[in-house]
């Protein structure tokens, strides 16, 4: 591998941020080649990973560089300097999408199989899979993660809030979850106290037995197994259904089905098949020959009956309507369009809507557009509880106040596919009654349970090293930030019992004087961070990876009123860093306004930050004392950016993403004309400063002639962009791109 | 004074307790007397403290002696043994009814003077005051508390749980408290190093100050001073029977204007003249003359305006319904009688009505009868946030289960009428727009608040031996009875952050190896105790005195369904002991219901199990084996009273209060009997346990044949009972009588 230590690599992800890049990347190179940085962009979008998983289907010049896979081998780099757009965690319609659109362009991938039979059926499977869901994190993702609010960001925040929803004392909106029979309630865990073979093995009911997956854990490893009973699952849906009904408040669902690829559909499929009952008995024998798929909700009835004649269509249909008389009132992801919390797992992730919901008051949308109170149903009780909190904390408190809020930074475990995010390929539906367990190589059960038909079992890893380095990274940042961790690790789980012994060994390698570090439960531990938090003081969250993802979501979207502001960083395990931008995912309402309208919408605030991150870094790492500049002005700029209000405009005819692009340049070139630090860049840069100034107007009026009107490019796909087109569309302004030829000729 | 050794002081009460008594004294003595203990009986009625307080009055032989100031004086003697009944804490209303019928029988005592101008009215008033409120536990509690579920009925409570209502997760009941301008935001709080006298002054807009009260420090004594603003007040209810409309719940007071006897009947009133405020802008000048008074609650309108004539009484009814019209729904007091919460101060104190609330499934009753959810609403937040985190607990893990359920003893700091108990003549109501303040010996300003007209102010003392003491009890139980203690501190408020510092000190004087205690707020106390209660663990709560009064009604009636069968000791500061019963209150209801059906329903387990404790203070403090031998075998009888089901029955006709006691005293005489430590006491009792056994039929049919009509009995006052006619009803059992004087001869 060739010396990475002057390159950045800018990923090229899928819909909102894709576009966004193709702007602004050549006024990012624009200043990054002064300090003789590389910014290469490294495919990873849906498409790119769809087409390189299928050379051998594909003509040679279609054939593409797995950009994830190098991505992935870079990461051992310890001058790795990655910068990490969203893309798309797809859903297996998505993905599906995604074929489509590529065969129609003229590539030859195979067509996803829906039954495969066939090996090679299921070679086509297991390739598409690892397109499926959070694909990319786990590989990228080799180190822990520090995700906090940026100072400007916070500031910005402070003086200029975002809406916050009225919550009412008399609110009946609440978080409800499974009390047995649940993960969190069947888990077990241990730990390898020396390098091991195990098997994770089915015992049918006549004893015979089939080893399901062989693993070889490492010395200090944590293995968990854990059973969520489909029976206690669905009395628990129904009971819940039958709760809303009687009470009178709306009945949602929020699983995250992306990140818990395996099991979370599944669960969420149990829902579907319980609120719909009576349709999916009375056409069961018709549903299983026409191959509709629960687990991919109720859009997959619909999409199946498409084949059938339309009198049998419409008498579906009519009992689908007929459903929802016995049952409570469903919040809905889109009322105008009819589109319920039930219609794809894909709509409901918990990280997401819960937030969402506690933001607004504790409300969701009716199929009627009105905001109302509802019961938010969480199966999996491991981290539903602490919405449970968070909800009972805004009823007693009200809602947040972003003006005076403290903040909640996270430090998550997350490297090596940690926990949960690492179960995939040792999560089981299990199809017969028997017995699931673990056993070491010599036989002994190290854990197992009794499972009966449609259970789901799964196995998690979490490798000593991770969680050596997530305690050293919580102490750096609380040393770093003089502020507080709590350990969100709950004394009754079995994972977290065997994470504390862990915890507190290696809490003693560092220096924790004076520091305030301590364990606590979830529910102790949200508790105390909304306590301080509403008087204005910071706590550091030091949690594990499911909670990284969903509070690194919750509280940005309470402090920030959105988590694409958030500064995450992920300092690798071997040096190098990783910098990932906006996690509000990638935006297809975006893609949507801008085909409309041709108004770019997304927000490169967290491009502006991870970039800004990433160049001081590399400044640090690498001596580069222009990189440090660059980025402390690219700060400035980015703070001047919020303060002068020049961020995407959501209307039409204002300012998008494009002009603020333009605003980032002009602002971070002003920034190093003025500095006296560097004056090679400060001479460098001034006549660029002055020509973007003086072209203020010109530029925007023209970024504002393109909108307005549907984009109409040739070759411009949803998945799979002609890039020169996208060029067109995200460049329209030929006085910037005159400049920016001009300073880089 | 002469030696108390052998002497244990049984307190002759008000209400269902008194009638109690008479049936019960007698077969206790038959006991003790075994043990050479003499059971004497004090007066401390309310009718015998108002006689007490007025000899000039009365004529000679109408005299009676100060029954309470006697006992207070016995507080000090080491071989103090009082076995405290509950009594009657009067309102206004009571104390005028009282007087009524003891003027009524001949009794002197002069009316209670509403407007006091003369020297002699404003000393007949101030002689009342001390019959007004909690008048007798400030005078006989000297110690701290240490109260606690017995054993035996914890056991019978599990085997035999009381009912609880359900509570929806959709609940929308919950409690709300001031946020600003109470007592808890302006708190303030100074130690004194050494003994100092103080002054309390006001300072008007001019300058001119008024001495209001003088007072000596000792050294080490806490003094807080606070303040409610009434502007505040006055919004913030306004602001939440609004809330109540809108969101559709009733509204309901909870205050204890019992106990805080100065300060929350202002805050009462204010209440009343809000709710109905437009009766009381119209009639200001009318009721102003009638001497309306709002801090008796709007009984005082309906009172008052009996004097007027028919036309305008009913005018002024139909003004009082319209004020309902804008209003919220009232939580009744009794929905069949129309007495709502608003009716007066007694009926809606805090410590019984929000355990009922939330024992009820957070519901209280309508006016339609229906039960509903509400708006709890207690205006001074110090204590209140306790509730709305149990409401918000009981939503999210359902309601307590009496079968599962922990425990959380009490040990409360309550000597030397500690904190708020000691208020009552450090509390004003502000007249003038000016200053507050405290001054000491040399005219430095310790603590001053700015106060407008209507403004409560007080001040609460609390000793420093009192402290003291209370650490060495909280740390003496938690060694005894191996459970971890709590001390409910707010280090955010001024008086609780004087008593960390002492609490600090004072641990380290006792052996804490292997002790589990902490200082935690009152919200996070009450979470971890509810936390481990319902994993069925124990958990003493170390509390103020106001706490102590709510947290000893609130978790006994989730634990054991009342108060009433709670141990409830006073270990006093000078080595005496008072072993408090039924802290449940005296039972008017029962009274009601003896004198139409002549059934009992009150239940005397409190009496047995304080008068156990009794003995085996006693047993061990005299070296009195044979009272220790009585306590053991007593608590033996209750064990298999209880597992009996021979408690007191609610239906005429089934077994009564009386009923009960015969049934005590069987299953006492044949533990005495068959028990081989003692053989005298053995054979003493042992023909006892014979006669009783064989006449139980007998008696228990003689006890039934007086029940179900009326008791007409000459000289019997609700007040003030002739003792020889509550003797006709209370042991009708010739049978019985007979018995009791045959082994008593």
């Amino acid at each position: 591998m060739p010396s990475n230590s002057n390159t950045i690599y800018y990923t090229l992800t899928d819909e909102a941020p894709s576009l966004a890049t193709c702007s602004l990347l050549p006024i990012v190179r624009t200043f990054t080649s002064a300090a003789n940085i590389d910014v290469k962009i490294t495919d990873i979008s849906l498409a790119g990973r769809v087409l390189s998983s299928f050379p051998d289907y594909l003509e040679e010049d279609q054939r593409v560089e797995d950009g994830l896979a190098f991505l992935g081998d870079l990461t051992q780099d310890p001058a790795a300097n990655i910068i990490k757009l969203p893309n798309i965690s797809a859903s297996i319609p998505q993905l599906k999408d995604c074929i489509a659109e590529l065969q129609g362009q003229g590539y030859a991938v195979p067509d996803y199989p829906e039954n495969p039979q066939s090996d090679a059926d299921k070679d086509v499977l297991q390739r598409y899979g690892k397109s499926l869901g959070s694909a990319v994190n786990p590989v990228l993702r080799e180190g822990n993660s520090d995700r906090r609010a940026p100072k400007a960001v916070k500031e910005f925040v402070r003086k200029y809030p975002h809406s916050m929803g009225k919550w009412s004392m008399a609110s009946r909106s609440h978080a409800d979850y499974m009390r047995d029979g649940d993960f969190y309630s069947a888990e077990r865990s241990v730990t390898f106290a020396d390098a091991e073979d195990i098997r994770i093995e089915f015992i049918d009911a006549n004893g015979e037995v089939t080893v399901k997956k062989a693993l070889s854990m490492q010395a200090g490893e944590v293995l968990d197994s854990m059973r969520m009973s489909a029976a206690a699952l669905r009395e628990f849906l129904e009971q819940t259904m039958d709760d809303a009904k009687h009470s009178g408040v709306m009945w949602s669902l929020h699983v995250k089905a992306t990140m818990m690829k395996v099991s979370h559909p599944i669960v969420f499929g149990h829902a579907v098949t319980v609120f719909y009952k009576d349709l999916f008995e009375k056409y069961e024998t018709l549903f299983d020959e026409l191959g509709v798929n629960p687990n991919n909700g109720l859009s997959s009835v619909y999409e199946k009956i498409e084949s059938l004649p339309r009198s049998k269509r419409e008498e579906i249909l009519e009992d689908v309507h007929a459903c929802y008389e016995g049952r409570p009132e469903l919040a809905m992801v889109d009322s105008v369009k009819g589109i319920t919390n039930l219609h794809v797992p894909s709509d409901v992730i918990v990280d997401a809507s819960m937030p969402a919901m506690i933001r607004n008051g504790g409300k969701m949308w009716g199929p009627d557009g009105k905001a109302k109170d509802c019961k938010a149903v969480m199966p999996e009780s491991t981290y539903s509880t602490i919405y449970q909190e968070m909800i009972n904390f805004c009823k007693t408190n009200g809602a947040f106040d972003p003006t005076q809020c403290g903040s909640v930074p996270n430090v998550g475990l997350m490297a090596k596919k940690a926990e949960e995010y690492g179960s995939h390929d040792k999560t089981f539906e299990v199809d017969a009654p028997g017995t699931m367990r673990v056993v070491d190589s010599t036989g002994n059960t190290l854990m197992e349970h009794t499972v009966e038909p449609g259970d789901i079992w799964r196995a998690c890893q979490t490798k000593d090293e991770a969680i050596r380095d997530w305690v050293k990274l919580a102490v750096n940042r609380s040393r770093a930030s003089d502020t507080p961790v709590i350990f969100w690790l709950d004394r009754n789980r079995a994972h977290d019992i065997q994470l504390i012994k862990k915890v507190e060994v290696y809490l003693k390698e560092h220096d924790t004087e004076g520091l305030d570090i301590r364990i606590m439960t979830y529910v102790e531990a949200i508790r105390r961070s909304m306590e301080r938090m509403i008087r204005g003081s910071d706590t550091i969250s030091a949690t594990g990876n499911v909670l990284r993802d969903y509070l690194t979501d919750l509280f940005p979207i309470m402090e920030l009123g959105t988590s694409a502001k958030m500064l995450s960083i992920v300092p690798m395990l071997k040096g190098g860093g990783m910098y990932e931008t906006g996690a509000g995912g990638s935006a297809p309402k975006h893609v949507q306004q801008l085909q409309e309208e041709n108004h770019l919408r997304w927000d490169s605030l967290g491009e502006f930050l991870a970039l800004a991150v990433s160049l001081e870094d590399m400044g640090i790492k690498q001596g580069n004392a222009q990189a440090t500049l660059l980025a402390k002005t690219l700060d400035e700029a980015t703070g001047k950016l919020l303060a002068n209000n020049k961020s995407p405009s959501r209307k039409v005819g204002e300012l998008d993403n494009r002009g603020s692009h333009f605003y980032l340049g002009m602002y971070w070139a002003k920034a190093l004309a003025a500095q006296s630090e560097d004056t090679e860049l400060a001479e460098r840069f001034a006549p660029l400063a002055k020509a973007m100034a003086n072209a203020e107007k010109d530029v925007v009026a023209e970024l504002e002639r393109a909108q307005g009107k549907p984009v109409e490019e040739e070759g411009y796909g949803y998945y799979h962009a002609d890039r020169a087109a996208v060029k067109r569309i995200m460049r329209p302004s030929a006085t910037l791109n005159a400049i920016l030829a001009e300073i880089n000729s």
